[in-house]
Protein backbone atom coordinates (compact mmCIF):
# COMPACT_ATOMS: atom_id res chain seq x y z
CA UNK A 1 0.00 0.00 0.00
CA UNK A 2 1.58 3.37 -1.18
CA UNK A 3 0.49 6.34 1.03
CA UNK A 4 -0.07 9.72 -1.07
CA UNK A 5 2.10 12.47 -0.33
CA UNK A 6 -0.82 14.28 0.11
CA UNK A 7 -1.76 12.47 3.42
CA UNK A 8 -2.00 14.73 6.30
CA UNK A 9 0.49 11.96 8.18
CA UNK A 10 3.01 11.21 5.35
CA UNK A 11 5.98 10.95 7.02
CA UNK A 12 4.46 9.29 9.76
CA UNK A 13 2.88 6.31 8.06
CA UNK A 14 6.05 6.15 5.68
CA UNK A 15 8.41 5.93 8.83
CA UNK A 16 5.61 3.13 9.72
CA UNK A 17 6.40 1.30 6.57
CA UNK A 18 10.51 1.70 7.01
CA UNK A 19 10.15 0.20 10.61
CA UNK A 20 7.99 -2.98 8.80
CA UNK A 21 11.09 -3.20 6.44
CA UNK A 22 13.10 -3.61 8.94
CA UNK A 23 11.24 -5.99 10.93
CA UNK A 24 11.40 -8.44 7.91
CA UNK A 25 15.23 -7.67 7.98
CA UNK A 26 15.55 -8.94 10.95
CA UNK A 27 16.93 -5.27 13.10
CA UNK A 28 13.93 -4.58 14.68
CA UNK A 29 12.27 -6.61 16.83
CA UNK A 30 8.36 -7.29 17.52
CA UNK A 31 8.86 -5.22 20.71
CA UNK A 32 10.50 -2.26 18.77
CA UNK A 33 7.32 -2.27 16.62
CA UNK A 34 5.13 -1.48 19.33
CA UNK A 35 7.84 0.81 20.78
CA UNK A 36 7.44 3.11 17.88
CA UNK A 37 3.49 3.16 18.10
CA UNK A 38 4.38 4.92 21.64
CA UNK A 39 6.50 7.19 19.71
CA UNK A 40 4.04 7.80 16.89
CA UNK A 41 1.65 9.22 19.82
CA UNK A 42 4.28 11.54 21.48
CA UNK A 43 4.87 12.91 17.99
CA UNK A 44 1.36 13.26 17.56
CA UNK A 45 1.18 15.77 20.67
CA UNK A 46 4.23 17.66 19.86
CA UNK A 47 3.06 18.48 16.38
CA UNK A 48 5.27 15.92 14.42
CA UNK A 49 7.88 18.45 14.07
CA UNK A 50 11.21 19.91 15.95
CA UNK A 51 9.84 22.32 18.47
CA UNK A 52 11.88 25.33 19.45
CA UNK A 53 12.76 22.73 22.85
CA UNK A 54 13.69 20.32 21.07
CA UNK A 55 16.49 22.65 18.65
CA UNK A 56 17.87 24.26 21.72
CA UNK A 57 18.68 20.84 23.35
CA UNK A 58 20.27 19.81 19.71
CA UNK A 59 22.51 22.67 19.47
CA UNK A 60 23.34 22.41 23.45
CA UNK A 61 24.17 18.65 22.80
CA UNK A 62 26.51 19.31 19.62
CA UNK A 63 28.64 21.79 21.36
CA UNK A 64 28.84 19.30 23.98
CA UNK A 65 29.55 16.60 21.72
CA UNK A 66 32.27 18.61 19.75
CA UNK A 67 33.58 19.46 23.17
CA UNK A 68 34.26 15.60 24.43
CA UNK A 69 37.23 13.45 23.81
CA UNK A 70 35.60 10.19 23.65
CA UNK A 71 31.63 10.77 22.41
CA UNK A 72 30.17 8.12 21.67
CA UNK A 73 26.66 7.56 19.50
CA UNK A 74 24.61 3.71 20.97
CA UNK A 75 22.29 2.50 18.02
CA UNK A 76 19.60 -0.17 18.48
CA UNK A 77 17.31 -1.77 15.72
CA UNK A 78 14.32 1.18 15.73
CA UNK A 79 17.59 3.87 15.68
CA UNK A 80 19.01 2.17 12.48
CA UNK A 81 15.74 1.64 10.90
CA UNK A 82 14.68 5.32 11.61
CA UNK A 83 17.52 7.50 11.16
CA UNK A 84 20.79 5.29 10.39
CA UNK A 85 21.69 7.68 7.03
CA UNK A 86 21.42 10.29 8.78
CA UNK A 87 23.83 9.10 11.65
CA UNK A 88 26.27 8.27 9.49
CA UNK A 89 25.71 11.68 8.09
CA UNK A 90 26.62 13.40 10.88
CA UNK A 91 29.01 10.37 12.42
CA UNK A 92 31.27 11.46 9.81
CA UNK A 93 30.99 15.01 9.75
CA UNK A 94 32.03 15.04 13.49
CA UNK A 95 34.26 11.81 13.29
CA UNK A 96 32.33 10.59 16.21
CA UNK A 97 32.44 6.70 17.36
CA UNK A 98 29.19 4.56 16.74
CA UNK A 99 28.00 1.41 18.72
CA UNK A 100 25.84 -1.23 18.51
CA UNK A 101 23.67 -2.23 21.80
CA UNK A 102 20.21 -3.37 21.57
CA UNK A 103 17.99 -4.08 24.90
CA UNK A 104 17.20 -7.76 23.25
CA UNK A 105 20.42 -9.37 22.95
CA UNK A 106 21.23 -11.53 19.91
CA UNK A 107 24.82 -12.24 18.21
CA UNK A 108 22.81 -12.45 14.94
CA UNK A 109 20.92 -9.25 15.73
CA UNK A 110 24.14 -7.60 16.29
CA UNK A 111 25.31 -8.52 13.46
CA UNK A 112 22.73 -7.33 11.36
CA UNK A 113 22.75 -3.93 12.50
CA UNK A 114 26.55 -3.64 12.42
CA UNK A 115 26.36 -4.87 8.39
CA UNK A 116 23.52 -2.65 7.98
CA UNK A 117 25.59 0.53 8.73
CA UNK A 118 28.80 -1.20 7.03
CA UNK A 119 26.53 -1.27 3.66
CA UNK A 120 25.50 2.78 4.34
CA UNK A 121 29.70 3.62 4.98
CA UNK A 122 30.62 3.76 8.38
CA UNK A 123 32.23 0.94 10.36
CA UNK A 124 31.03 1.01 13.74
CA UNK A 125 31.30 -0.83 17.02
CA UNK A 126 29.44 -4.08 18.89
CA UNK A 127 30.45 -7.32 17.62
CA UNK A 128 34.24 -7.02 19.99
CA UNK A 129 32.02 -6.68 23.04
CA UNK A 130 34.50 -6.86 25.81
CA UNK A 131 33.58 -4.82 28.97
CA UNK A 132 30.73 -4.74 31.64
CA UNK A 133 28.31 -2.01 32.59
CA UNK A 134 27.93 -2.06 35.88
CA UNK A 135 24.90 -2.43 37.71
CA UNK A 136 23.05 -3.93 34.83
CA UNK A 137 22.21 -7.57 33.77
CA UNK A 138 24.88 -9.78 31.77
CA UNK A 139 22.90 -9.41 28.42
CA UNK A 140 21.90 -5.80 29.07
CA UNK A 141 25.42 -4.77 29.99
CA UNK A 142 27.53 -5.32 27.54
CA UNK A 143 29.76 -3.14 25.26
CA UNK A 144 32.91 -2.35 23.98
CA UNK A 145 35.83 -0.73 26.14
CA UNK A 146 37.02 1.56 23.26
CA UNK A 147 33.59 2.56 22.24
CA UNK A 148 30.40 3.27 25.02
CA UNK A 149 32.66 1.79 28.52
CA UNK A 150 35.17 4.47 27.84
CA UNK A 151 33.23 6.94 26.56
CA UNK A 152 33.21 10.85 28.13
CA UNK A 153 30.04 11.67 26.83
CA UNK A 154 27.24 9.25 25.17
CA UNK A 155 24.32 10.55 22.74
CA UNK A 156 21.77 7.40 23.21
CA UNK A 157 18.28 7.77 21.43
CA UNK A 158 15.89 5.55 21.92
CA UNK A 159 17.44 3.84 24.83
CA UNK A 160 15.99 2.06 27.49
CA UNK A 161 15.48 3.80 31.32
CA UNK A 162 17.79 1.02 33.28
CA UNK A 163 20.91 1.46 30.91
CA UNK A 164 20.38 5.25 30.91
CA UNK A 165 20.32 5.14 34.52
CA UNK A 166 23.48 3.12 34.70
CA UNK A 167 25.49 5.03 31.89
CA UNK A 168 25.13 8.07 34.49
CA UNK A 169 25.87 6.26 37.09
CA UNK A 170 29.14 5.74 35.30
CA UNK A 171 29.92 9.21 35.50
CA UNK A 172 28.87 9.86 31.72
CA UNK A 173 27.74 12.75 30.78
CA UNK A 174 24.28 11.51 28.78
CA UNK A 175 22.74 12.79 25.94
CA UNK A 176 19.12 11.49 25.32
CA UNK A 177 17.06 11.21 22.58
CA UNK A 178 13.39 10.50 23.46
CA UNK A 179 9.82 11.35 22.43
CA UNK A 180 8.67 10.94 25.91
CA UNK A 181 9.60 13.99 27.87
CA UNK A 182 8.18 11.75 31.35
CA UNK A 183 9.95 8.60 30.54
CA UNK A 184 12.69 7.46 32.58
CA UNK A 185 15.65 8.07 29.79
CA UNK A 186 14.37 11.18 29.40
CA UNK A 187 14.93 12.01 32.21
CA UNK A 188 18.21 10.58 33.07
CA UNK A 189 19.35 13.11 29.81
CA UNK A 190 22.14 15.48 31.06
CA UNK A 191 20.74 16.95 28.03
CA UNK A 192 17.12 15.57 27.01
CA UNK A 193 16.42 15.81 23.38
CA UNK A 194 12.72 15.45 22.84
CA UNK A 195 12.18 14.81 19.26
CA UNK A 196 12.21 12.05 16.77
CA UNK A 197 15.42 10.72 15.53
CA UNK A 198 15.77 10.92 12.48
CA UNK A 199 14.66 14.79 12.70
CA UNK A 200 16.94 15.44 15.55
CA UNK A 201 20.13 14.07 13.64
CA UNK A 202 19.26 15.83 10.50
CA UNK A 203 19.33 19.30 12.43
CA UNK A 204 22.54 18.34 14.49
CA UNK A 205 24.54 17.47 11.01
CA UNK A 206 22.85 20.97 9.72
CA UNK A 207 23.48 23.34 12.53
CA UNK A 208 26.45 25.73 11.50
CA UNK A 209 29.24 26.32 14.58
CA UNK A 210 27.65 29.77 15.14
CA UNK A 211 24.35 28.27 15.24
CA UNK A 212 25.66 26.02 18.60
CA UNK A 213 28.37 27.98 20.01
CA UNK A 214 28.10 28.92 23.57
CA UNK A 215 24.94 27.21 23.91
CA UNK A 216 26.34 24.23 26.80
CA UNK A 217 26.71 27.23 29.35
CA UNK A 218 23.69 28.70 28.57
CA UNK A 219 21.09 25.69 28.22
CA UNK A 220 19.01 24.74 31.45
CA UNK A 221 18.08 21.17 30.87
CA UNK A 222 15.32 20.65 33.77
CA UNK A 223 13.65 24.35 32.55
CA UNK A 224 13.69 23.27 28.90
CA UNK A 225 12.38 19.75 29.79
CA UNK A 226 9.48 21.59 31.57
CA UNK A 227 8.90 23.38 28.55
CA UNK A 228 8.23 20.26 26.35
CA UNK A 229 5.53 19.20 28.92
CA UNK A 230 3.61 22.62 29.30
CA UNK A 231 3.71 22.57 24.78
CA UNK A 232 2.18 19.43 24.81
CA UNK A 233 -0.53 20.26 27.00
CA UNK A 234 -1.21 23.77 25.47
CA UNK A 235 -1.08 21.52 21.86
CA UNK A 236 -3.55 19.72 23.33
CA UNK A 237 -6.02 22.33 24.25
CA UNK A 238 -5.64 23.96 20.81
CA UNK A 239 -5.62 20.38 18.80
CA UNK A 240 -9.41 20.19 21.03
CA UNK A 241 -12.40 20.51 18.67
CA UNK A 242 -14.17 19.15 21.99
CA UNK A 243 -16.05 22.51 23.28
CA UNK A 244 -14.55 23.66 25.97
CA UNK A 245 -16.04 22.20 29.35
CA UNK B 1 10.44 -12.98 30.05
CA UNK B 2 7.95 -12.67 33.03
CA UNK B 3 6.91 -9.44 33.98
CA UNK B 4 6.61 -9.46 37.82
CA UNK B 5 3.37 -8.49 39.46
CA UNK B 6 4.98 -6.08 41.25
CA UNK B 7 5.94 -3.94 38.07
CA UNK B 8 4.67 -0.67 37.75
CA UNK B 9 3.19 -1.23 34.76
CA UNK B 10 2.37 -5.07 34.85
CA UNK B 11 -0.89 -4.11 33.06
CA UNK B 12 0.41 -2.65 30.05
CA UNK B 13 3.29 -5.24 29.72
CA UNK B 14 1.01 -8.30 30.39
CA UNK B 15 -1.28 -6.98 27.58
CA UNK B 16 1.79 -6.30 25.35
CA UNK B 17 2.68 -9.67 25.40
CA UNK B 18 -0.52 -11.29 24.99
CA UNK B 19 -0.61 -8.83 21.42
CA UNK B 20 2.04 -10.97 20.58
CA UNK B 21 0.74 -14.29 21.65
CA UNK B 22 -2.21 -13.32 19.15
CA UNK B 23 0.33 -12.27 16.42
CA UNK B 24 1.93 -15.23 16.43
CA UNK B 25 -1.87 -16.78 15.73
CA UNK B 26 -2.07 -15.14 12.82
CA UNK B 27 -5.19 -12.32 14.52
CA UNK B 28 -3.46 -9.44 15.04
CA UNK B 29 -1.26 -7.82 11.98
CA UNK B 30 1.77 -5.96 12.68
CA UNK B 31 0.35 -2.54 11.95
CA UNK B 32 -1.87 -3.82 15.12
CA UNK B 33 1.14 -3.81 16.69
CA UNK B 34 2.15 -0.47 16.30
CA UNK B 35 -0.83 0.71 17.31
CA UNK B 36 -1.25 -0.65 20.52
CA UNK B 37 1.70 0.67 21.20
CA UNK B 38 -0.16 4.11 20.33
CA UNK B 39 -2.82 2.97 22.40
CA UNK B 40 -0.11 2.31 25.60
CA UNK B 41 1.08 6.02 25.07
CA UNK B 42 -2.57 7.30 25.80
CA UNK B 43 -3.42 5.12 28.00
CA UNK B 44 -0.26 6.18 30.40
CA UNK B 45 -1.29 9.79 30.14
CA UNK B 46 -5.12 8.51 31.41
CA UNK B 47 -3.22 7.22 34.04
CA UNK B 48 -4.16 3.48 32.83
CA UNK B 49 -7.35 3.40 34.72
CA UNK B 50 -11.32 3.93 33.86
CA UNK B 51 -11.71 7.48 34.67
CA UNK B 52 -14.84 9.15 35.92
CA UNK B 53 -15.57 10.32 32.19
CA UNK B 54 -14.89 6.95 31.19
CA UNK B 55 -17.33 5.80 33.51
CA UNK B 56 -20.11 8.31 32.30
CA UNK B 57 -19.81 7.48 28.60
CA UNK B 58 -20.02 3.69 29.56
CA UNK B 59 -23.22 3.77 31.55
CA UNK B 60 -24.98 5.70 28.79
CA UNK B 61 -23.52 3.91 26.20
CA UNK B 62 -24.86 0.29 28.09
CA UNK B 63 -28.39 2.22 28.79
CA UNK B 64 -28.65 3.17 24.64
CA UNK B 65 -27.53 -0.17 24.35
CA UNK B 66 -30.10 -1.56 25.98
CA UNK B 67 -32.78 0.64 24.53
CA UNK B 68 -31.35 -0.49 20.96
CA UNK B 69 -33.65 -2.35 18.78
CA UNK B 70 -30.09 -4.32 16.41
CA UNK B 71 -27.38 -3.11 18.80
CA UNK B 72 -24.14 -5.06 17.26
CA UNK B 73 -20.69 -4.89 18.61
CA UNK B 74 -17.82 -4.89 15.87
CA UNK B 75 -14.59 -7.15 16.49
CA UNK B 76 -11.30 -6.92 14.77
CA UNK B 77 -7.83 -8.82 15.39
CA UNK B 78 -6.68 -6.25 18.45
CA UNK B 79 -9.88 -6.32 20.15
CA UNK B 80 -10.26 -10.64 20.17
CA UNK B 81 -7.26 -9.97 21.29
CA UNK B 82 -7.17 -7.64 24.22
CA UNK B 83 -10.93 -8.23 25.54
CA UNK B 84 -12.45 -11.27 23.79
CA UNK B 85 -13.73 -13.07 27.06
CA UNK B 86 -15.18 -9.87 28.56
CA UNK B 87 -16.89 -9.11 25.08
CA UNK B 88 -18.15 -12.60 25.15
CA UNK B 89 -19.40 -12.22 28.77
CA UNK B 90 -20.96 -8.73 28.13
CA UNK B 91 -22.79 -10.07 24.89
CA UNK B 92 -24.32 -13.19 26.40
CA UNK B 93 -25.22 -11.23 29.22
CA UNK B 94 -27.20 -8.79 27.28
CA UNK B 95 -27.92 -10.67 24.34
CA UNK B 96 -26.18 -8.61 21.66
CA UNK B 97 -24.60 -9.35 18.20
CA UNK B 98 -20.81 -9.28 17.99
CA UNK B 99 -19.73 -9.14 13.97
CA UNK B 100 -15.55 -9.85 13.01
CA UNK B 101 -14.86 -6.47 10.82
CA UNK B 102 -11.11 -5.72 9.71
CA UNK B 103 -9.00 -2.72 8.38
CA UNK B 104 -6.64 -5.23 6.42
CA UNK B 105 -8.89 -7.42 5.13
CA UNK B 106 -8.00 -11.63 4.36
CA UNK B 107 -10.77 -14.25 4.65
CA UNK B 108 -7.99 -16.17 6.54
CA UNK B 109 -7.84 -13.69 9.24
CA UNK B 110 -11.49 -13.60 9.67
CA UNK B 111 -12.06 -17.21 9.95
CA UNK B 112 -9.37 -17.86 12.58
CA UNK B 113 -11.22 -14.08 14.64
CA UNK B 114 -14.21 -15.65 14.29
CA UNK B 115 -12.52 -19.49 15.10
CA UNK B 116 -11.43 -18.27 18.50
CA UNK B 117 -14.76 -16.21 19.70
CA UNK B 118 -16.01 -19.90 18.72
CA UNK B 119 -13.34 -21.19 21.14
CA UNK B 120 -14.59 -19.18 23.90
CA UNK B 121 -17.84 -19.73 23.54
CA UNK B 122 -19.33 -17.21 21.14
CA UNK B 123 -20.74 -17.00 17.67
CA UNK B 124 -19.78 -14.27 15.96
CA UNK B 125 -21.16 -12.86 12.26
CA UNK B 126 -18.20 -11.77 9.88
CA UNK B 127 -17.79 -15.25 7.36
CA UNK B 128 -21.09 -14.48 5.37
CA UNK B 129 -20.59 -10.71 4.34
CA UNK B 130 -23.38 -9.92 2.03
CA UNK B 131 -23.61 -6.34 2.35
CA UNK B 132 -21.55 -3.30 1.82
CA UNK B 133 -21.32 0.12 3.55
CA UNK B 134 -21.54 2.80 1.56
CA UNK B 135 -18.91 5.30 0.14
CA UNK B 136 -16.02 2.42 1.54
CA UNK B 137 -13.76 0.79 -1.04
CA UNK B 138 -14.93 -2.82 -1.50
CA UNK B 139 -12.44 -4.64 1.39
CA UNK B 140 -12.85 -2.02 3.62
CA UNK B 141 -16.52 -2.10 3.36
CA UNK B 142 -17.94 -5.59 3.61
CA UNK B 143 -20.34 -6.38 5.97
CA UNK B 144 -23.04 -8.67 6.91
CA UNK B 145 -27.05 -7.80 6.53
CA UNK B 146 -28.46 -9.66 9.47
CA UNK B 147 -25.26 -7.60 11.72
CA UNK B 148 -23.67 -4.31 11.06
CA UNK B 149 -25.65 -3.26 7.96
CA UNK B 150 -29.09 -3.14 9.60
CA UNK B 151 -27.70 -2.24 13.09
CA UNK B 152 -29.47 0.82 14.53
CA UNK B 153 -26.69 1.12 17.19
CA UNK B 154 -23.29 -0.16 16.82
CA UNK B 155 -20.65 -0.22 19.28
CA UNK B 156 -17.00 0.03 17.17
CA UNK B 157 -14.18 -0.37 19.59
CA UNK B 158 -10.26 0.62 18.48
CA UNK B 159 -12.35 0.87 14.81
CA UNK B 160 -10.51 2.96 11.67
CA UNK B 161 -12.09 6.81 11.47
CA UNK B 162 -13.18 6.36 8.07
CA UNK B 163 -15.09 3.39 8.84
CA UNK B 164 -16.61 5.22 11.62
CA UNK B 165 -17.47 7.93 9.32
CA UNK B 166 -19.35 5.84 7.46
CA UNK B 167 -21.40 4.13 9.51
CA UNK B 168 -22.46 7.88 11.37
CA UNK B 169 -23.32 8.61 7.55
CA UNK B 170 -25.66 5.51 7.64
CA UNK B 171 -27.67 7.35 10.28
CA UNK B 172 -26.55 4.42 13.23
CA UNK B 173 -26.39 5.74 16.54
CA UNK B 174 -22.23 5.13 16.87
CA UNK B 175 -20.78 4.12 19.98
CA UNK B 176 -16.18 4.40 19.92
CA UNK B 177 -14.11 3.38 22.11
CA UNK B 178 -10.55 4.83 21.51
CA UNK B 179 -7.60 5.92 23.95
CA UNK B 180 -7.14 8.87 21.73
CA UNK B 181 -9.94 11.45 22.84
CA UNK B 182 -8.81 13.56 19.37
CA UNK B 183 -8.72 10.73 16.94
CA UNK B 184 -11.43 10.77 14.18
CA UNK B 185 -13.23 7.68 15.36
CA UNK B 186 -13.84 9.17 18.80
CA UNK B 187 -15.10 12.62 16.82
CA UNK B 188 -17.71 10.50 14.85
CA UNK B 189 -18.96 8.90 18.26
CA UNK B 190 -22.42 10.08 19.29
CA UNK B 191 -21.00 8.18 22.89
CA UNK B 192 -17.29 8.52 22.84
CA UNK B 193 -15.95 6.00 25.54
CA UNK B 194 -11.93 7.02 25.67
CA UNK B 195 -10.74 4.11 27.89
CA UNK B 196 -8.84 0.67 26.93
CA UNK B 197 -11.22 -1.44 25.81
CA UNK B 198 -10.76 -4.26 28.48
CA UNK B 199 -11.31 -2.21 30.73
CA UNK B 200 -14.78 -1.24 29.05
CA UNK B 201 -15.78 -4.49 28.91
CA UNK B 202 -15.67 -4.91 32.05
CA UNK B 203 -17.26 -2.26 33.12
CA UNK B 204 -19.88 -2.74 31.11
CA UNK B 205 -20.83 -6.00 32.46
CA UNK B 206 -20.84 -5.36 35.93
CA UNK B 207 -22.68 -2.30 35.89
CA UNK B 208 -26.38 -2.65 37.82
CA UNK B 209 -29.71 -1.23 36.07
CA UNK B 210 -29.41 1.11 38.44
CA UNK B 211 -26.04 2.57 37.36
CA UNK B 212 -27.10 3.12 33.99
CA UNK B 213 -30.77 4.09 33.87
CA UNK B 214 -31.44 7.57 33.23
CA UNK B 215 -27.80 8.32 31.73
CA UNK B 216 -28.58 8.44 28.02
CA UNK B 217 -30.67 11.52 28.31
CA UNK B 218 -28.51 13.41 30.81
CA UNK B 219 -24.93 12.78 28.99
CA UNK B 220 -23.40 15.67 27.27
CA UNK B 221 -21.13 13.66 24.80
CA UNK B 222 -19.06 16.57 23.64
CA UNK B 223 -18.64 18.07 27.30
CA UNK B 224 -17.49 14.65 28.16
CA UNK B 225 -15.02 14.38 25.78
CA UNK B 226 -13.34 17.98 26.30
CA UNK B 227 -12.96 17.06 30.01
CA UNK B 228 -10.82 13.98 28.79
CA UNK B 229 -8.71 16.45 27.12
CA UNK B 230 -8.53 18.82 30.09
CA UNK B 231 -8.00 15.81 32.32
CA UNK B 232 -5.03 14.53 29.89
CA UNK B 233 -3.10 18.19 29.98
CA UNK B 234 -3.71 18.60 34.02
CA UNK B 235 -2.38 14.80 34.87
CA UNK B 236 0.83 15.86 32.31
CA UNK B 237 1.61 18.85 34.59
CA UNK B 238 1.24 16.60 37.51
CA UNK B 239 3.58 13.72 36.74
CA UNK B 240 5.84 16.58 35.44
CA UNK B 241 8.88 15.94 37.53
CA UNK B 242 10.78 18.53 35.56
CA UNK B 243 10.34 22.26 37.58
CA UNK B 244 7.67 24.96 37.03
CA UNK B 245 9.68 27.14 33.75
Amino acid sequence: MEVPKSHPRYESLKKREILLDFYEKGIVTISGLISQGRGEAFDYLLGEKSQDFALEAEKAALEKLTQSNRPVISVNGNVAALAGEEIVRFAKKYNITVEANIFYWSKERMKKIVSYFESIGLHVLGLNQDAQIPGLESDRGKCEKDGIFTADTVLIPLEDGDRAEALKRMGKFVITIDLNPLSRTSKFGDITIVDEVQRAFTNLTNFKKEDYSGKVSSFKNERNAARVVTFIGERMATMNEWPES
